[in-house]
Protein backbone atom coordinates (compact mmCIF):
# COMPACT_ATOMS: atom_id res chain seq x y z
CA UNK A 1 0.00 0.00 0.00
CA UNK A 2 1.68 3.10 -0.72
CA UNK A 3 1.92 6.11 1.19
CA UNK A 4 -0.87 8.95 0.82
CA UNK A 5 1.51 11.82 -0.11
CA UNK A 6 2.85 9.51 -2.83
CA UNK A 7 -0.44 8.31 -4.27
CA UNK A 8 -1.06 11.78 -4.35
CA UNK A 9 1.99 12.45 -6.65
CA UNK A 10 0.54 9.86 -9.21
CA UNK A 11 -3.03 10.96 -9.32
CA UNK A 12 -1.02 14.59 -10.42
CA UNK A 13 1.51 13.22 -12.98
CA UNK A 14 -1.57 11.12 -14.20
CA UNK A 15 -3.84 14.46 -14.23
CA UNK A 16 -1.39 16.89 -15.20
CA UNK A 17 1.41 15.42 -17.56
CA UNK A 18 0.59 13.89 -20.63
CA UNK A 19 3.97 12.45 -21.44
CA UNK A 20 4.14 10.99 -17.93
CA UNK A 21 0.89 9.26 -18.75
CA UNK A 22 1.46 7.94 -22.09
CA UNK A 23 5.14 6.42 -20.74
CA UNK A 24 3.49 4.40 -17.92
CA UNK A 25 5.64 6.29 -15.49
CA UNK A 26 4.07 5.34 -11.48
CA UNK A 27 5.62 5.73 -8.03
CA UNK A 28 5.48 2.32 -6.49
CA UNK A 29 7.21 2.38 -3.23
CA UNK A 30 8.34 5.26 -1.08
CA UNK A 31 9.08 5.14 2.75
CA UNK A 32 10.82 8.20 3.39
CA UNK A 33 14.49 6.99 2.35
CA UNK A 34 14.21 5.89 -1.10
CA UNK A 35 11.36 6.42 -3.96
CA UNK A 36 10.91 3.96 -6.84
CA UNK A 37 9.17 4.67 -9.71
CA UNK A 38 8.23 2.21 -12.53
CA UNK A 39 8.02 1.79 -16.48
CA UNK A 40 7.14 -0.38 -18.95
CA UNK A 41 9.29 -1.52 -21.95
CA UNK A 42 6.71 -1.30 -24.65
CA UNK A 43 5.65 2.40 -24.29
CA UNK A 44 9.31 3.51 -24.38
CA UNK A 45 10.86 1.42 -27.14
CA UNK A 46 13.06 2.78 -29.37
CA UNK A 47 13.80 2.10 -33.12
CA UNK A 48 16.50 -0.74 -31.89
CA UNK A 49 13.43 -2.09 -29.49
CA UNK A 50 15.50 -1.28 -26.79
CA UNK A 51 14.25 1.19 -23.91
CA UNK A 52 13.93 4.96 -25.14
CA UNK A 53 16.63 7.33 -23.96
CA UNK A 54 14.12 10.06 -23.74
CA UNK A 55 12.19 7.70 -21.45
CA UNK A 56 15.13 6.87 -19.28
CA UNK A 57 16.04 10.34 -18.83
CA UNK A 58 12.57 11.60 -18.36
CA UNK A 59 11.87 8.79 -15.76
CA UNK A 60 15.13 9.35 -13.24
CA UNK A 61 14.09 13.67 -13.82
CA UNK A 62 10.36 13.46 -12.77
CA UNK A 63 11.36 10.37 -9.98
CA UNK A 64 14.30 13.14 -8.27
CA UNK A 65 11.02 15.51 -8.80
CA UNK A 66 9.05 13.77 -7.12
CA UNK A 67 11.74 13.34 -4.39
CA UNK A 68 12.28 17.19 -3.88
CA UNK A 69 8.56 17.62 -4.10
CA UNK A 70 8.24 14.77 -1.29
CA UNK A 71 10.76 16.17 1.05
CA UNK A 72 9.79 20.02 0.55
CA UNK A 73 6.65 18.80 1.24
CA UNK A 74 7.26 17.12 4.14
CA UNK A 75 9.48 19.99 5.99
CA UNK A 76 7.32 23.12 5.02
CA UNK A 77 3.53 21.06 5.73
CA UNK A 78 2.10 22.33 2.48
CA UNK A 79 2.55 23.02 -1.55
CA UNK A 80 6.04 23.39 -3.03
CA UNK A 81 6.80 24.36 -6.58
CA UNK A 82 9.38 22.35 -7.78
CA UNK A 83 11.69 22.67 -11.00
CA UNK A 84 15.15 20.80 -12.37
CA UNK A 85 17.21 23.31 -13.66
CA UNK A 86 20.26 21.12 -14.52
CA UNK A 87 21.44 17.28 -14.65
CA UNK A 88 23.63 14.81 -16.29
CA UNK A 89 22.58 10.92 -17.51
CA UNK A 90 24.99 8.25 -18.46
CA UNK A 91 23.71 5.17 -20.17
CA UNK A 92 25.82 2.05 -19.14
CA UNK A 93 23.80 -0.26 -20.86
CA UNK A 94 20.60 -0.91 -22.82
CA UNK A 95 17.69 -1.87 -21.09
CA UNK A 96 15.28 -5.12 -22.96
CA UNK A 97 12.55 -5.23 -20.27
CA UNK A 98 10.27 -3.17 -18.10
CA UNK A 99 12.39 -1.07 -15.80
CA UNK A 100 12.42 1.13 -12.56
CA UNK A 101 14.33 3.82 -11.06
CA UNK A 102 15.47 4.38 -7.15
CA UNK A 103 16.30 8.34 -5.74
CA UNK A 104 18.02 7.79 -2.49
CA UNK A 105 17.09 10.37 0.01
CA UNK A 106 20.37 12.00 0.19
CA UNK A 107 22.26 11.88 4.23
CA UNK A 108 20.81 13.72 6.95
CA UNK A 109 23.02 16.63 7.53
CA UNK A 110 22.12 17.71 3.39
CA UNK A 111 18.17 16.89 4.15
CA UNK A 112 18.17 19.46 7.38
CA UNK A 113 20.12 22.06 5.74
CA UNK A 114 17.95 21.85 2.86
CA UNK A 115 14.69 22.42 5.11
CA UNK A 116 16.60 24.89 7.04
CA UNK A 117 16.71 27.10 4.29
CA UNK A 118 13.38 26.37 2.60
CA UNK A 119 12.07 27.40 6.07
CA UNK A 120 14.29 30.24 6.34
CA UNK A 121 14.44 32.14 2.75
CA UNK A 122 11.20 30.07 1.50
CA UNK A 123 13.36 28.52 -1.41
CA UNK A 124 16.28 26.21 -1.50
CA UNK A 125 18.25 23.92 -3.82
CA UNK A 126 18.62 20.22 -4.04
CA UNK A 127 20.88 17.51 -5.59
CA UNK A 128 19.80 14.41 -6.07
CA UNK A 129 20.84 11.07 -7.63
CA UNK A 130 19.34 8.08 -9.33
CA UNK A 131 20.03 4.72 -11.00
CA UNK A 132 17.53 2.81 -13.31
CA UNK A 133 17.41 -0.65 -13.22
CA UNK A 134 15.97 -3.52 -15.12
CA UNK A 135 15.91 -6.93 -12.87
CA UNK A 136 18.25 -5.47 -10.67
CA UNK A 137 21.08 -4.69 -13.24
CA UNK A 138 22.10 -0.92 -13.45
CA UNK A 139 21.50 0.47 -16.84
CA UNK A 140 21.27 4.60 -16.06
CA UNK A 141 22.90 6.58 -13.52
CA UNK A 142 21.47 10.13 -13.31
CA UNK A 143 22.49 13.37 -11.11
CA UNK A 144 19.81 16.12 -11.14
CA UNK A 145 19.69 19.29 -9.53
CA UNK A 146 16.47 20.82 -8.08
CA UNK A 147 15.07 24.42 -7.22
CA UNK A 148 12.27 24.35 -4.67
CA UNK A 149 9.96 27.03 -3.72
CA UNK A 150 6.89 27.64 -1.35
CA UNK A 151 3.98 28.18 -3.31
CA UNK A 152 2.09 31.44 -2.46
CA UNK A 153 -1.19 30.80 -0.56
CA UNK B 1 11.03 20.95 -48.92
CA UNK B 2 12.88 18.91 -46.16
CA UNK B 3 15.62 16.85 -47.74
CA UNK B 4 15.14 12.93 -48.22
CA UNK B 5 17.60 11.41 -45.14
CA UNK B 6 15.80 13.84 -42.80
CA UNK B 7 12.45 12.81 -43.95
CA UNK B 8 13.22 9.08 -43.75
CA UNK B 9 14.34 9.82 -40.10
CA UNK B 10 10.70 11.37 -39.40
CA UNK B 11 9.29 7.78 -40.63
CA UNK B 12 11.29 6.14 -38.81
CA UNK B 13 10.60 8.45 -35.16
CA UNK B 14 6.92 8.02 -36.69
CA UNK B 15 6.53 4.56 -36.58
CA UNK B 16 9.50 3.12 -34.29
CA UNK B 17 9.51 5.48 -31.45
CA UNK B 18 6.42 5.49 -29.55
CA UNK B 19 7.44 8.48 -27.51
CA UNK B 20 8.54 10.73 -30.33
CA UNK B 21 5.42 10.17 -31.88
CA UNK B 22 3.58 11.16 -28.93
CA UNK B 23 5.18 14.14 -27.90
CA UNK B 24 4.93 15.43 -31.81
CA UNK B 25 8.38 15.69 -32.91
CA UNK B 26 9.69 16.30 -36.40
CA UNK B 27 13.01 17.69 -37.92
CA UNK B 28 11.34 20.44 -40.06
CA UNK B 29 14.86 21.77 -41.13
CA UNK B 30 18.46 20.40 -41.93
CA UNK B 31 20.95 21.60 -44.92
CA UNK B 32 23.46 19.57 -43.93
CA UNK B 33 24.75 22.43 -41.24
CA UNK B 34 22.06 22.88 -38.98
CA UNK B 35 19.10 20.54 -37.59
CA UNK B 36 15.76 21.58 -36.31
CA UNK B 37 13.15 19.57 -34.68
CA UNK B 38 9.82 21.41 -33.20
CA UNK B 39 7.42 20.29 -31.18
CA UNK B 40 3.98 21.41 -30.13
CA UNK B 41 3.34 22.55 -26.39
CA UNK B 42 0.13 21.31 -25.81
CA UNK B 43 1.23 17.15 -25.03
CA UNK B 44 4.37 18.24 -23.46
CA UNK B 45 2.95 20.21 -20.70
CA UNK B 46 4.09 19.74 -16.85
CA UNK B 47 2.22 20.51 -13.67
CA UNK B 48 2.98 24.43 -13.99
CA UNK B 49 1.57 24.54 -17.77
CA UNK B 50 4.65 25.01 -19.37
CA UNK B 51 7.31 22.96 -21.03
CA UNK B 52 7.75 19.02 -19.33
CA UNK B 53 11.69 18.68 -18.64
CA UNK B 54 11.51 15.04 -20.07
CA UNK B 55 9.79 16.46 -23.14
CA UNK B 56 12.88 18.90 -23.50
CA UNK B 57 15.56 16.45 -22.58
CA UNK B 58 13.89 13.86 -25.07
CA UNK B 59 13.77 16.57 -27.83
CA UNK B 60 17.71 17.59 -27.46
CA UNK B 61 18.67 13.80 -26.97
CA UNK B 62 16.76 12.60 -30.12
CA UNK B 63 17.93 15.60 -32.42
CA UNK B 64 21.41 14.85 -31.52
CA UNK B 65 20.76 11.11 -32.56
CA UNK B 66 19.54 12.51 -35.57
CA UNK B 67 22.49 14.68 -36.49
CA UNK B 68 24.66 11.60 -35.97
CA UNK B 69 23.39 9.59 -37.91
CA UNK B 70 22.75 11.71 -40.59
CA UNK B 71 26.41 12.69 -40.58
CA UNK B 72 27.20 8.51 -40.20
CA UNK B 73 25.28 7.50 -42.74
CA UNK B 74 26.64 10.44 -45.18
CA UNK B 75 30.15 9.17 -44.18
CA UNK B 76 29.32 5.52 -44.69
CA UNK B 77 26.89 5.20 -47.57
CA UNK B 78 24.66 3.04 -45.46
CA UNK B 79 22.70 2.52 -42.67
CA UNK B 80 24.30 3.28 -39.34
CA UNK B 81 23.49 2.22 -35.42
CA UNK B 82 23.54 5.41 -32.76
CA UNK B 83 23.61 5.50 -29.28
CA UNK B 84 23.61 8.32 -26.53
CA UNK B 85 25.81 7.27 -23.59
CA UNK B 86 26.31 10.70 -21.65
CA UNK B 87 24.53 13.73 -21.71
CA UNK B 88 24.06 16.95 -20.06
CA UNK B 89 21.26 19.44 -19.35
CA UNK B 90 20.68 23.10 -18.17
CA UNK B 91 17.25 24.24 -18.11
CA UNK B 92 17.41 27.86 -18.05
CA UNK B 93 14.15 29.50 -18.19
CA UNK B 94 9.97 27.89 -18.40
CA UNK B 95 9.03 26.91 -22.14
CA UNK B 96 5.24 28.26 -22.88
CA UNK B 97 4.84 28.06 -26.17
CA UNK B 98 6.10 25.56 -28.71
CA UNK B 99 9.63 25.44 -29.01
CA UNK B 100 12.32 24.02 -31.18
CA UNK B 101 15.83 22.76 -31.09
CA UNK B 102 18.46 23.23 -33.06
CA UNK B 103 21.80 21.01 -33.49
CA UNK B 104 25.18 22.54 -35.51
CA UNK B 105 27.26 20.33 -36.86
CA UNK B 106 30.35 20.67 -35.39
CA UNK B 107 33.51 22.40 -36.73
CA UNK B 108 35.10 20.48 -39.50
CA UNK B 109 38.27 19.07 -38.10
CA UNK B 110 35.89 17.48 -35.61
CA UNK B 111 33.35 15.77 -38.47
CA UNK B 112 36.69 14.70 -40.70
CA UNK B 113 38.01 12.91 -37.90
CA UNK B 114 34.68 11.69 -36.57
CA UNK B 115 34.26 10.21 -40.59
CA UNK B 116 38.02 8.65 -40.75
CA UNK B 117 37.55 6.73 -37.65
CA UNK B 118 34.53 5.43 -38.51
CA UNK B 119 35.35 4.15 -41.94
CA UNK B 120 39.03 2.89 -40.25
CA UNK B 121 37.69 1.25 -37.17
CA UNK B 122 34.09 1.15 -38.40
CA UNK B 123 32.63 2.66 -34.93
CA UNK B 124 33.06 6.50 -33.33
CA UNK B 125 32.06 8.87 -31.41
CA UNK B 126 31.01 12.01 -31.76
CA UNK B 127 30.00 15.02 -28.82
CA UNK B 128 26.78 17.83 -29.70
CA UNK B 129 25.56 20.65 -28.33
CA UNK B 130 22.24 21.77 -28.66
CA UNK B 131 20.08 24.44 -28.22
CA UNK B 132 16.10 25.03 -27.54
CA UNK B 133 14.13 27.87 -28.16
CA UNK B 134 10.82 29.60 -28.32
CA UNK B 135 10.14 32.72 -30.30
CA UNK B 136 14.17 33.00 -30.61
CA UNK B 137 14.50 32.88 -27.10
CA UNK B 138 16.91 30.28 -25.67
CA UNK B 139 15.32 27.99 -23.03
CA UNK B 140 17.39 24.81 -22.74
CA UNK B 141 21.47 23.80 -23.19
CA UNK B 142 22.57 20.16 -23.88
CA UNK B 143 25.52 18.72 -24.20
CA UNK B 144 25.44 15.15 -25.57
CA UNK B 145 27.75 12.25 -26.56
CA UNK B 146 26.87 9.95 -29.03
CA UNK B 147 28.49 6.04 -29.58
CA UNK B 148 28.03 5.25 -33.73
CA UNK B 149 28.61 2.05 -35.63
CA UNK B 150 28.23 0.82 -38.95
CA UNK B 151 25.14 -1.93 -39.43
CA UNK B 152 26.20 -5.42 -40.11
CA UNK B 153 24.72 -5.94 -43.45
Amino acid sequence: MLEESAQHLNQRFSRQIPMARQMGLRITAWDGRTLRMDAPLAPNLNDKGTGFAGSLATLATLAGWAVATLLAEGVVGGPCEVAVFKSEIRYLAPVTGDFYVLVPVPAEEITQAFGLELQERSRAKLALTAAIYQDGEEKVRYRGRYAVWMRQA
